[in-house]
Order: C-alpha cells, then structure tokens, then sequence
C-alpha cells in the first residue's frame, strides 16, 4: 500500500516531536497532544495512526517508543538509503552539515560540484567530487537519492544527468520547474512559496 | 476573505510558473498547461483561479500578465514587506542571498546574529545588527516577517523576543517546534520532512 504524500509529510512530522519528547522524558502520549502541537485535529492524528496499522490507545496514551518505531517501519528501509547533494553553495553547504548525523536511515554519503576549488576536498564532513563522476558514483555509493541545488540555470541539465545516472528521487531546492519522466520521485521546495504564505496571512491578521 | 493556506501556496506556484512563461515569450497558458506543471488537475487550477475572482478564459488561454496581476493583488501589499534574517549561518547567508532581489514585495531588511565576528558587517548584501538591536529595528524599519535560522537550542528564546518585539509572521526553518501565541502566524519548514517524503516514495517505487 502506498500512502498518500500529505500522510507521509504528517508521519515524518510526528516522529520528529516524539523524538523531542522522548529527549524530555516522556513515555506515552495522546492524539490531542500531537495535535496540537502540529495545528492538526485529534480525529486527523488518530485517523493517520489508524492507517499505519497502529491502535493501540492506552489510557494514558499512544506508547511513544512503540510509535516511533511503527513509523519508522513505514518511512525507512532497513539498511538506509544514500543521498548526493548536487551543488555546494551556501544552501549545499547549509543543507549537508543540517543533514549530518541526525537520521542514520538518510546517509548524505556525497556531494558533487563543478568548482575546481571545492572539488576533492571534504565539505561539511563530506567528500566534494567533480560532476562528471555522477553516473560512477551513483553505482558505486548506491546514491539513490539527490538534493539538487545547483544554480538556476543549471537546473535543468543537471536533473537530466541525475536521471540517467540512476537516481530514484530527486529533492529540488532550485525553484526551477524540472520536467522529470519515468519512474524519479520528485519534490520541489521553494522557500519563497513559505515566505509569500506568511506574508499572505500577516496581511490579512493586520492589514499591514 | 482569507484563503486557505494550501491556496496561497498554489497562488504562489503559479506566479513563479508564470513569471517562467513570460521569459519565455509565451503571453497565454491554458489551465491544463498550469497543472501539469505543478502536477495537478486542471479541475483544481480553474478552481483556484475562479475563486480568485479570475474567469476570463479566452480560446488561447488565460492572459499571463493579467493572472500575474491578480495573484499579486491576493499576495502582496502595496507597499511591501521588510523581511529579517534571524541568524546568520550558511543557512542564513543562503537564505540571504536567495531572496535577494527576486521579489520586489518582500524585501530582507537586516538580518540579526550574536556573533561579534558578524554583527555590523555586510552579509549577501544586508546589514547584520546584534540580536539585541530587534526591538528597535522592528519598530525603525517596520519589519513584518523574520526568518528563524538560529541554532536549535536558541530558537524557543528568539522566537519569544520576536513576538515581544512586534513581529506578525515567523518563517522557522529550526526543525525545533515552536509555542507561538497570540496575532503571530507561524510557518515551519523541516527539510527532513521533504527528503524522509522522497525517500519513502523511493523505496515504494524501486524497492530499494
């Protein structure tokens, strides 16, 4: 069974929180609790739960520990998975050293860069390797995933590359459009899309 | 009216594809152009624009520069909004530079840091003040909106002085959760939700 993205979206979200709870000593939780903590309802939270095959709703809560290990049964594969961000600028930088070490099923094995200066050299903690070693590394590292943010007007061609090399999903932080066929998961984030939606909601809260 | 925030979004995809299209040359788009895009049904994208209070829908499609017209008098102000940059890592100097003179509503304004090595210097082309300065430069230069991209364990404490300080809307790219109260609307984005999505879709599609 495939679940849909949003679900998805809301099982790495609870993972997450529980995983903060747990840091803070608690052990069970109920429906509403998560739910308020995501502005969901309870009936959304529980339903989700529901779905993963997961009911056991104790008086004083859902098993935190039991949970995170439910989603995590759906979310990752036993052995991890490895990604390859694809450009290291700011944001590549930013985004390998955030990645490091906090979710051992998501390994950032790789990033890649067409800049002599960075190239062969460890970056955030990860060996940086020219463009052109794409497709061999892909096989060799067992990338399947990519974190592309690469300049604008590279966008485009990199992808392509990406799809022949043999990656399986593609997470896109360049706010370019990417056309992507056959059977590549692909995610675009544009962080202006965040910024125009608080802006949206500021204006209507307060008629700036 | 207020519109969904799932809508907004929409909105916001569609300008930057629109604003794509204008480059281009192209002058009109029909709706199933749009959503394939963006990966929805046309359905949707006639919805949305109806509810816009759009219909003008020609033979040759909608008119780009009058749709972009619309969007921007659903998302912006007339005047603009002043944006900071709460923290000045590679994440924010990434975010920094990104937004940099790609929208003429939301301009970044100033962004704040603690650190001495970086406070009262320029960074991607902004000013960097010392976080105790917020208060003040809120009120000087009416700042509405800031980006949080300070390090976890200072995001509870400097998301609390932002809403003392008058801020309306937070962007929080922390991944840490945060308690905000009253008039301020909250947004999170955690980049591990993105990639945890693609990775499970990844090993749905390929078995990995």
């Amino acid at each position: 069974m495939k679940l849909p993205g949003k679900t998805i979206e809301r099982l790495s979200q609870y993972r997450r929180l529980l995983l903060n709870c747990l840091g803070t000593g608690k052990t069970h939780i109920y429906s509403h609790e998560l739910a308020s903590m995501l502005n969901l309802t309870a009936v959304q939270v529980r339903r989700d739960i529901m779905l993963m095959g997961y009911s056991t709703s104790l008086k004083k809560g859902y098993d935190i520990n039991e949970l995170i290990k439910v989603i995590g049964q759906i979310l990752d594969t036993r052995k991890g998975q490895n990604v390859a961000v694809i450009g290291v600028g700011n944001f590549g930088r930013a985004i390998t050293g955030y990645f490091m070490g906090k979710r051992s099923k998501l390994n950032i094995v790789a990033t890649f860069d067409a800049d002599p200066l960075k190239i062969n050299r460890v970056i955030s903690g990860v060996n940086c390797y020219p463009i052109q070693k794409l497709p061999e590394l892909v096989r060799e590292l067992n990338i399947t995933i990519a974190i592309l943010t690469v300049p604008p007007d590279h966008a485009v061609s990199v992808a392509e590359s990406l799809v022949i090399a043999g990656i399986k999903g593609i997470l896109n932080f360049t706010s370019v459009p990417l056309n992507i066929s056959g059977n590549v998961y692909l995610e675009d984030y544009d962080m202006i899309t965040s910024l125009e939606k608080v802006a949206y909601f500021v204006k209507k809260n307060s008629s700036v």
